[in-house]
């Protein structure tokens, strides 16, 4: 299929899917959700670009003037009607003329509060809530295409853990470890680097540590989180490792994430709420007495988002469906000592579950 | 002034200023906003971070529990009460706890909908508002710390200038020139790189044109604007060369830009609302017998963003103080064959205008 006719579908079906949620339409401004429905990408501004979506009707896309061209020549302008509004004028009230007069409206997630607060007050009788319900199981099931950038996007940040557990990392500093495991997310085939995250001893207790001047020594634990994009699909791994000897209490820690890692795994298959996917990670950590030091959810669906929906947390409900693609990383965080996660992006398959990383799990000494 | 004393004397204005706009709080997400206030600059994501700033209370940041430890490392700890949710709950409701029971509130322009929508849902009796009114004064207003970033970031936008044309664009993709100029702008002094527009012949009358694989003829004019950030604050400037001869026609346009953009300038003094300063690159340029064709505002405040409050543009009667720093730069596109635009960023002085970019603004020829 070829891109306007994909772009073309896909809005087709969130146009249908709004109908089916009773919305009168939804409202998509610049974001993931945009480039996966028309292809067209510009980054987000104070100036409103959005995508107006109606059962009833035919696309609209609203740009600033001075965007017209580039939206056209984008190829949105194939896709779906070009309004325009110039600076100066108001442009929630352009927005608000190609919406419906009542009724309820979906708005994309990450539209920002500024243009949020516009079109409110530009259309004062409609109600808004989250387009999600819509987009989101749209976005989730990905295609062959999007499987294939995902799978190419987990070897290559596989290859990158690889590569950096070989260069060493005692003696040297979380940011420079960082800076080399950018380095090596592009060399072995990222188009763009996310996040390095290299969290070593105490500092490992910090699920999303900034690494900084620590310096890595012998016998500390060292979480290492990383992720890129490749053709506009993400990576995202972590695997903890350990310089020299294992200090006390590690070992048992890491059994039991790396246990817990693989009953959340062994969870996934079509029919299942995600959410099982997060009891079953965290009852074997919590049978193991470290129910409280798992302070995060299981895991978060990925794509054209590092974090997208579904999310293996419970009250997510969604139904596993094949091609839905999430990170399963339960991780235990011991303040002033250590923490461990271990991470894997994982696929539903028509029968089961695909792991899109296959780096080790077992605990890796590195010098 | 130390960090934390300079983000505390920040937030305290923040807040007298929330009262002085009959706000109860202002609500700032991860954002440039919060950066400035606080120092703490974690990106945005489906887990609400928000600082909430009262005039009768002492500062209170909802952090989710994972970013804890990171929330505290970053010394916001020290500034303002950390409250933290946990995946699974609802952390909207958190928010709603440290937010008045009733009464006006701002939000940061940024913050993302799914998350206004959610403290929307959580605190039904607030009514919602932009912060900006409270925010983009106390930001516009650049310190001397702040105009020093700027002035070095326009001075490495102004050697990348003279480095792109002496390395000659004849004969070259787009897209190659541009990824010269990300290139030159690290080599002179970036900290990263944001935009580098390349839009030659007929694509330079799309403002916004994405370089692409047009390759750059003799007679050619070349509209080249670029820039990205030196310790957190950006540079912006444009130029527009000729590649050999003029084209019949670009040097009256070129002309009437250059004196449009004189004009602009020369308006700016303290006392002055910005408008007048689109007002009188307007008038030029619509004397010329272009209005039609100069299709957008005159310029935009820059700071720790591209574009951010002030705009000088018709409607902003923001009026000019000391410290406030925007860009100035009409332009004339004419469809299917050129486009113009020249643009410096400049600082309002005590007595008048400093102009941040010095590099030459008369029609270059490069080969």
């Amino acid at each position: 299929m070829d891109v306007r006719a994909r772009s073309a579908e896909r809005m087709s079906r969130a146009a249908a899917g709004a109908a089916a949620e009773g919305l009168g339409a939804i409202v998509v401004g610049p974001s993931p959700d945009l480039a996966y429905l028309t292809g067209y990408d510009p980054p987000p501004f104070e100036r409103p670009t959005v995508l107006v979506l109606r059962p009833d009707r035919d696309p609209t896309l609203v740009v600033p003037q001075l965007e017209r061209a580039l939206a056209a020549v984008s190829g949105a302008g194939d896709l779906a009607e070009l309004a325009t509004w110039r600076d100066g004028s108001n442009p929630y009230e352009v927005i608000a003329r190609v919406l419906p007069k009542d009724g309820r409206i979906g708005i994309s997630d990450r539209a920002w509060a500024v243009h949020v607060l516009g079109v409110q007050a530009a259309a004062p009788a409609l109600s808004w809530t989250s387009a999600s319900p819509v987009l989101a199981p749209l976005r989730a099931r990905k295609d062959p295409d999007e499987l294939d950038a995902l799978r190419r996007a987990g070897a290559a940040a596989d290859a990158t853990f690889d590569a950096i557990c070989g260069m060493g990392l005692a003696g040297r500093t979380e940011r420079d470890v960082a800076e080399d495991l950018a380095r090596l997310l592009v060399e072995h085939g990222h188009d763009s680097v996310d996040f390095t995250i290299v969290a070593s001893g105490p500092n490992g207790a910090s699920p999303h540590h900034e690494p900084g001047s620590r310096r890595i020594a012998l016998g500390d634990p060292v979480v290492l989180d990383f992720g890129g994009s490749v053709d506009g699909y993400f990576s995202d791994t972590t695997r903890t490792v350990v310089v020299g000897d294992a200090p006390e209490g590690l070992e048992d820690v890491f059994a039991l994430v790396h246990e817990a890692q693989g009953a959340g795994v062994e969870t996934v298959r079509p029919g299942v709420p995600i959410q099982d996917v997060d009891r079953a990670a965290r009852a074997v950590i919590a049978a193991g007495g470290f129910g409280d030091r798992f302070i995060h959810r299981t895991g978060h669906g990925i794509g054209r988002e590092v974090h997208e929906p579904p999310y293996a947390v419970e009250g997510d409900q969604t139904v596993l469906e094949p091609g839905m693609t999430f990170s399963v990383e339960p991780g235990i965080y011991l303040e002033g000592r250590f923490g461990v996660r271990i991470e894997d992006i994982v696929a539903v398959t028509d029968d089961g579950v695909e792991r899109l990383n296959r780096s080790s799990r077992d605990l890796r000494v590195v010098e």
